[in-house]
């Protein structure tokens, strides 16, 4: 028996549009301690991980660990069929081939049930070292997001060079280059706004614009993201969720010299 | 010689916009009691009604009566063209092969002067029976419309059902099901957001869900709509427009068997 | 050495903007006394000229006479990088084949260096006399936009006739016809929404709507838009920049009786 309820439910719907662009079947575990999956996309380049801890629903209960194989693509659908000021509360059975959705309006006036069929996915669960990384940037969500999509209208590629000054992102393309440069910045009004350098060692690194861009769907989760950075380590750009957890994408840097060589195929 | 002047012009576009999604070609009636139309959906499975009264006009005159076939894509085209806060005048001529809308702005500034050309429409008109209904369901347009689109992407067909304590709206698609409840309820502080039941059999019946989002385009005319059901008659779906009338939509329910042995096919 | 320097970066978009819809790769003319350029589109019917005088820039250094070839939308493509506030400087270099364009935030939080490949376009500047018109319309731009839209629902080509009392828009299609009359009309509260006819003779000019709605593109310029007429001239349609210069389109009025032999292929 597995029963979730998070009165401010529109959450649910915004960590689904954040991973299904990435992923489009994946398998939710869910445990004592938390609701959490973990996934490759279907080129099994980027990997995604998400949690969210039981403390941060309203009511969380969960008699045995359970796996549940879900379509992220049919999940939203059901979730968009909620209003953004309804509760949900979330449902599943051992043994069972469905989970429910329930959603009630803030007056109650209104409730949906609706039920989801399960899939059978195989899935491995990566360990995940901690690891201790070059640099680490902190800058607003929604800025970063800009800067992704900005650079996609130039090159494919964007290398992401950290010093500590700031943060420099760059590209190439077709129709000519371009760098764009975050300062360091945190005397600033509000802390959402501000933009952070920890640096252990300078770190200059390349990743493709196309993977960036689809992280950066998790943008409406948080007004912060965090982006860790070491050379011989995947990159990790990470969108915390209040007080319950966080969406965290992991993907391999690019070798320099195979980009060079590929790009007169572009 | 016909002549009708309304000062809320936008209104007439509206009227139009609900309408022609439904139906491509149609005749309009004109008497000296009102602008009507009664039309069959192209594949002859549903009906809409609309009626305009002559009171609801700042002028109305209609020498003698006159049925004008016209095609509504068209038209919307034309009113599109009509600015929001426009007066707009639509003339006619026994005989003539086309009619005109003018549009006058607020200021007078801005006089357009339309000339859209008619067609040959064969109508016969259905007389409609008043008929009473097992059960009456007020609510609010927008939820009904919102109900209707979420259904749509889970399945194809819509069960209604009345009961005293309010309806329920299910479906049933290749992804999973979906029960939606709203409950009576009339001590809100707006009456337009106010849902009512008048019941006088449980009542639950089958409709395509093409059809009913197909209705609800008629949506911006009234904020409540009234649907009405009967087991041995078709649903009435009604939008009334101030002061002036009414756009009803008429579909028949499915055999539920029928809507089994389909499904394998969807 | 080239170097300008505007505040209001957003202007430098807005121009660019404006005419890529009519003209893809065109030749940017770079004296003491401005910016400027002036081109054909693709079929060779329509001009635009363009001129942002030096004294409009915050800053600007132009050490001699330079022409860089661009293509529009790539520019564009950059130009979409630059926040709505950032200040937009862009520098060339004599020999160089790129230019480059720097947005800087408001806050100096954010630098951006784009660089853009030039091209090699033939171009030769015509000379446009400057002429008496018979009639010069002023009228609100985004005005004039709507009429050309909704005349383009109807009818491909549009009349302008201005007579004492105003200026007509006129066109007709396979589903019928249209007017649209706008009056004179100076004491209104707000001097953007004034409708002025200055006139010496009546005229009555045919054009192309393609041509006019792409002409439209440049409404973010400006609140107002002069049409200037004559039977022998193209027309002019001018939308100035404040305290700048303008962006120029210059269209040949079509010969009644061609319209009229073309229309049954439409």
């Amino acid at each position: 028996m597995l029963e979730l309820r998070l009165v401010q439910g529109s959450l649910l719907k915004k960590v689904v549009d954040a991973i299904r662009d990435l992923v489009n079947d994946a398998s939710f575990d869910c445990s004592a301690t938390g609701f959490s999956l973990q996934a490759m996309d279907s080129s099994h380049v980027a990997l995604v991980a998400l949690l969210l801890r039981s403390e941060g629903f309203d009511h969380y209960r969960c008699d045995r660990n359970i796996s549940m194989g879900m379509n992220l693509n049919n999940m939203a659908k059901m979730l968009r069929c909620a209003g953004n000021d309804d509760i949900i509360t979330f449902k599943g059975d051992d043994g069972s081939d469905t989970v429910s959705f329930m959603f009630e309006s803030p007056t109650q006036d209104k409730i949906s049930d609706f039920e989801m069929k399960l899939m059978d996915i195989d899935s491995e669960r990566l360990g995940i070292p901690e690891a201790k990384y070059q640099a680490i940037v902190r800058m607003p969500s929604t800025e970063f997001a800009r800067i992704c999509k900005d650079l996609g209208s130039i090159g494919d590629t964007v290398v992401i060079s950290v010093t500590k000054e700031g943060v420099k992102f760059s590209t190439r393309g077709d129709i000519g280059s371009a760098n764009i440069v975050c300062r360091q910045n945190t005397d600033v009004d509000k802390p959402e706004q501000a933009t952070t350098v920890e640096m252990n060692d300078p770190v200059s690194l390349t990743f493709a614009l196309r993977y960036m861009n689809s992280f950066t769907k998790a943008t409406p989760l948080s007004n912060q993201v965090t982006i860790s950075l070491s050379s011989e380590l995947p990159v990790v750009v990470e969108y915390k969720i209040a007080e319950m957890g966080y969406v965290r994408f992991y993907l391999a840097p690019k070798i320099e010299e195979e980009e060079e060589e590929t790009k007169p195929e572009v």
